[in-house]
């Protein structure tokens, strides 16, 4: 694991001086899935309706669950894959022309590679998962959206003098200044899993919208997915909690839309999708993104 | 831990019952204090500022650090001094007629000697404490606002047929319905420490107003501290997010205010104080209480 932390320093580094370290992500994802294809074993852990979740292992360690029909465990076909992907960036266009499928399973296979590689062997760095994807998907949508300024805060007007500075922190902002030298853009929260913290994006587009009015920045949350193991029940889970999304669309703020790698079945159903655009990363990026812009 | 399992487990049954378990609640502490002055020993953690913190230790188990000056060792002294804040307690006027000092000695005691306990010997069950601190609370304001209902949920007004209910839920809500029938009160969630749920209480009033409009529900934030434990280097921090108290204070809804039987010396400064309503629980309920009802 000496060799993937470094990799991913590396990677980090160049992405906070504000580049998007495509070629160092692909080594990262190569790394892990060949260590993943020589150290482990994997089975079954589990089903949500049709879809199978299975569990790479090695000696005590167990990773989250991934799910089987969208992980691409070849080291050669993902590489291929993943090259292409960036490819079809269309940057003039603000999206990617791969088929949203294909969107989902080289980043979902990117994402998760890497967080079942900390989850066997050093599952006491809990939070260098959620780093990477942010690292991840910041440097793919920065290469969509090289027209915007990538950035994690949104510096508030200052009232008076005496105040201090204050800004809106989150994952991954990109902003434009408009004519008027207004700034304005796209708030991305990035989670591995919502939790409690579903409430988060919300009040922060609240935020945005009582200190900037409505239509300067939109929220879209991108996640993983809603999974969970199992493990005393050696089972999996999928943690959905549609009235509380329901009740923060309809009464704290209006996310854009809520975009999953793998989406959770309960999330597609009328009475959420009626209230709130849920749907696949891959569906973002390659249809719904530039229409958010 | 046995006996302190069961007797929790009681008491918790008859709050969920809608009764105020005083009795039950005194019982489980002189159970811990007893438990605390026979199986352990005690040193000093650290400081903050002069405040000092210190932590018991038995065995391998460590607890988190408490405010010496604040907490009542002695079972007989704990006891004599609960039984005459019981005592004291003026349900006519909506408050507890002893000192703020002696209010927050007191519950101090109660909630960090049943935490305690569960870090020294139980420390898996990591929810406990803070489902503790909720009874405890709950009991006590129970019996100040005896004319008012206790509930956990406030039902949102159903907008079509198709619709599922839907409800806002915190720790402790103390309601009444005016002559209008409509229905009014105090939403209190309650939080050990707050971290990065302090967002939740600001979310949820903001909800309330978007649903009731202003001035039907009112939030008061009760927690013990904002102390964490620092094994590593084998000190004491005090985590505080002024910056993120006042924006949300500002610009996402307004808490009537926030309460600690231990209160941060850093949110007791002007730049925060200024903003929002920041203070012990013991003035909370000896004054202030009834301002807001």
């Amino acid at each position: 694991m000496h060799e993937l932390d470094k990799l991913f320093k590396s990677a980090k580094k160049s992405y906070d001086a504000e580049n998007n370290p495509l070629d160092a992500l692909l080594k990262i994802s190569k790394h892990c899935l060949k260590k993943l294809s020589n150290e482990t074993t994997t089975r079954r852990q589990g089903n949500i309706g049709t879809k199978q979740y299975w569990v790479y292992e090695s000696g005590d360690g167990i990773s989250r669950p991934y799910l089987k029909s969208l992980f691409i465990s070849s080291e050669s076909n993902f590489t291929r894959r993943w090259k292409l992907l960036i490819a079809n960036i269309n940057a003039d266009g603000h999206k990617i022309d791969s088929t949203e499928n294909e969107i989902d399973a080289v980043l979902y296979t990117a994402s998760m590679a890497f967080s079942i590689c900390y989850d066997i062997w050093k599952s006491t760095s809990r939070k260098t998962p959620g780093t990477y994807l942010e690292v991840l998907l910041g440097s793919i949508m920065g290469k969509i959206l090289s027209d915007y300024q990538r950035t994690k805060h949104i510096p508030l007007p200052i009232e008076s003098q005496d105040e201090n500075d204050e800004s809106v922190s989150t994952d991954i902002v990109f902003e434009k200044t408009n004519d008027n030298g207004e700034i304005f853009g796209l708030v991305i929260p990035v989670k591995i899993t919502t939790r409690e913290r579903i409430v988060q994006p919300f009040a922060h587009q609240r935020i945005l919208d009582s200190v900037f009015g409505f239509n300067r920045f939109h929220s879209i949350l991108i996640c993983i997915s809603e999974m969970q193991l199992d493990k005393k029940n050696n089972k999996v889970n999928e943690i959905c909690v549609p009235g509380t999304v329901r009740l923060f669309q309809k009464y704290l703020s209006i996310l854009s839309g809520i975009y999953y790698l793998d989406p959770p079945t309960r999330y597609l159903q009328k009475d959420v999708t009626d209230i709130i655009k849920v749907g696949s990363v891959g569906k973002m990026l390659n249809a719904i993104l530039p229409e958010i812009l």
